[in-house]
């Protein structure tokens, strides 16, 4: 008997009919004699209406509205799964944020998990009662509902996971698992059996979007035993959990030890999503770069790669880095004000770029990977505007015509492919 | 400066549009130094969208889960209206029902108010901030989200002005008062001033649908003061409250002694929704009623009227009632499996039946107010198939197809005509 976590996300979730697919799910866990705490994300859609509703009332100065607001859904969904999981005959019941409880900041909005009281939810599971939890929400010091941030209810299943210790915390979703690229771009990706925490970090943070990069961040440090899998599954083909059977329905995100499997490179990841900026001709002297990104900071901007360029006269320099592009126009705006007291001779920004990484806990202990990828795309006459690197990762910066080529000639090239 | 409550149902709030023109009424009273507490339902037609999907999930045999769901609406509600009188520079906060709390009983769906916790509502309030209370929820002593019934907004609204001595309490809705009969039936109806707490409780269970039972019943007990307004003035073109002042905006309802005219007859209600069931020679001794009525408890059937015909030979009789007419087919049903041991001849249902109310405080020190009633309808023609009688109305049962010519004959007779 273990004791298990499954999340559902917001598209397994969608109408009341896919919430009975959801509950043919946990009913295999439950009658195979699993205790389950089952998370839910909001029926696809309603989280946007919303939030489209909180905007039409105003400007939101007091997120603690948008929270009570926006949690809404989350609590339908809870209580119509419980309800459906009941009359099939699984002793059920829906557990709000406040009431697990599960504590939170006060940072409404984007709350972090402080602490989760879990006697009386463990309580019930041990009862044999499935306890269904609505993701995404917490409650403040204050008493007031909070939510996590979009895509939070990842991070309230493995809140929740280690918080009662769960032996695994499976995550499904619209996709079977985690690939080695994107399938849609690569038709021969190949999806991975086991990847380790560090590795699928990486790929939350550079692009794939299965996973919430926090939520991964907390089941690393917890050690909790993540799964992503498939709720279109038929659920009464898949075996149920049975603990130290090893199956993997998906992929299995766990310490880089559990990998049986352990190639270089495990994934090539690729962002669309970003800008580039280049200041032309700043000034080459200490202070200017901190101006630059201290101006951004104060403006809540994230700014991800940099690079400056070697000056020619040791007098001026270009400067450029990448932000989110939905930050671009801000930036410029900020950047133009300062125009005076930065001092530069232009300002270009540009949303036709992206960005491809190559990434594996491997590269620890085997160079030239680097030399590789870079080599690998000269050869393809894709020009690499900008670099940079991490432990396990290489990320290059490119024309965004370019994209498919070289996430296509890296997969290939670290051997990747399926057969 | 007073202490008010202001409750808007679900077609005021029924767009954020809608819930703009809700505050701008909250701010009018707000400006004038009032402080609010503001109870709301949710959106006109969300509450039936989430009983939808409940009924799809599943039989509810859990009531909580139900209240779970259906809860959420008000939820919504309450975050929005709080965001747009910020956004328009009012103080406001939301107030979900565990957090109030309200607390109830734990007859989930149609619970019943057991307390109110209103300090920290109150502190609010004294400070200058609005509270906005999402209707309809409290909390059981489990700690589960509990809901008060169809129609509950007006029951907390209620509950909170009494609990924290509200000098009054406006009830908003999309009628601009209580009017001596149904304006849509009888063009010369006229809107009441002032009403007392009995006559509203009659009106309100003989078919009047402006103000929950339970909400009038509350109101009485614990002396609030209850105006029935309009939603739809314009919010700027009305008085804001003023102690003492004692205009009146729609209709009060107070105690009698408050009621400056003293009419014999306040008002004529009329209900179509009920069925007559008729019960054919069932025998005329004692135990047999008990049988019958027993039976229709047992399957949670409200009966109304009840009429025992004379019978003939002293060995037979006929046995008539009311019920809603959504009970009849189950009303039918059991009677029918009941045959044997009732032991009747013929069992009839119809629908085709109306009941037309004559209601009025005065009537406690006129006699004849029933005669009159009685002649005017014979001279019309109109036959009666029941009567029953309270210390301040007398109602009728009727052909449906008299039921208008009846109410108007009725209005007429006892003065209520507007010029």
């Amino acid at each position: 008997m273990a004791l298990l976590v499954m999340k559902f996300g917001g598209t397994s979730v969608a109408t009341v009919d896919k919430i009975r697919n959801v509950a043919a799910h946990v009913k295999r866990e439950a009658d195979a004699g699993n205790r389950c705490a089952v998370v839910v994300s909001a029926m696809a859609g309603q989280t946007n209406q919303l939030v489209q509703w909180v905007k039409e009332a105003g400007s939101v100065d007091d997120e603690r509205e948008y929270d009570a607001v926006v949690s809404s859904g989350e609590q339908v969904t809870a209580g119509l799964l419980a309800t459906v999981l009941r009359s099939i005959g699984v002793k059920a019941r829906s557990w709000q944020g406040w009431q697990v409880p599960i504590r939170t900041d006060e940072v409404h909005g984007s709350a972090r998990i402080a602490g989760i009281g879990s006697d009386e939810l463990l309580a019930g599971l041990e009862s044999g009662e499935v306890g269904v939890i609505a993701g995404f929400q917490g409650i403040s010091p204050e008493g007031r509902i909070t939510t996590l941030g979009r895509g939070g209810s990842d991070t309230s299943a493995v809140a929740v996971a280690a918080a009662i210790k769960a032996d695994q915390c499976d995550i499904y979703t619209d996709v079977d698992g985690i690939y080695t690229t994107d399938p849609r771009m690569v038709p021969r990706a190949r999806r991975l059996d086991k990847i380790s925490y560090e590795e699928m970090l990486e790929m939350a943070s550079l692009g794939a979007k299965v996973l919430q990069t926090r939520s991964v961040q907390m089941a690393m440090v917890h050690g909790v035993r993540l799964q992503v899998r498939s709720s279109f599954d038929p659920p009464e083909a898949v075996p149920a959990f049975q603990l130290g059977d090893g199956t993997v329905a998906g992929t299995l995100v766990c310490h880089e030890d559990e990998k049986v499997e352990q190639r270089v490179v495990s994934g090539i990841a690729y962002a669309k999503d970003e800008a580039k900026v280049t200041l032309v001709n700043v000034a080459d002297k200490p202070g200017v770069a901190a101006g630059v990104f201290g101006r951004l900071a104060d403006a809540n901007i994230n700014v991800d790669m940099i690079v400056q360029n070697v000056s020619d006269d040791g007098r001026f320099t270009d400067l450029t880095f990448t932000v989110l592009d939905s930050d671009l126009e801000k930036v410029l705006a900020v950047l133009k004000d300062a125009k005076a007291e930065i001092g530069y001779k232009e300002l270009n920004g540009s949303t036709d770029i992206a960005k491809v990484s190559v990434i594996g806990v491997g590269m620890r202990s085997h160079a030239g990977v680097a030399a590789q990828t870079f080599a690998a795309l000269a050869e393809k006459g894709i020009n690499i505007e900008a670099i940079s690197t991490s432990e396990i990762k290489i990320s290059v910066l490119i024309d965004a015509a370019y994209a498919e080529l070289a996430v296509r000639t890296l997969h290939t090239l670290f051997g990747l492919d399926a057969n």
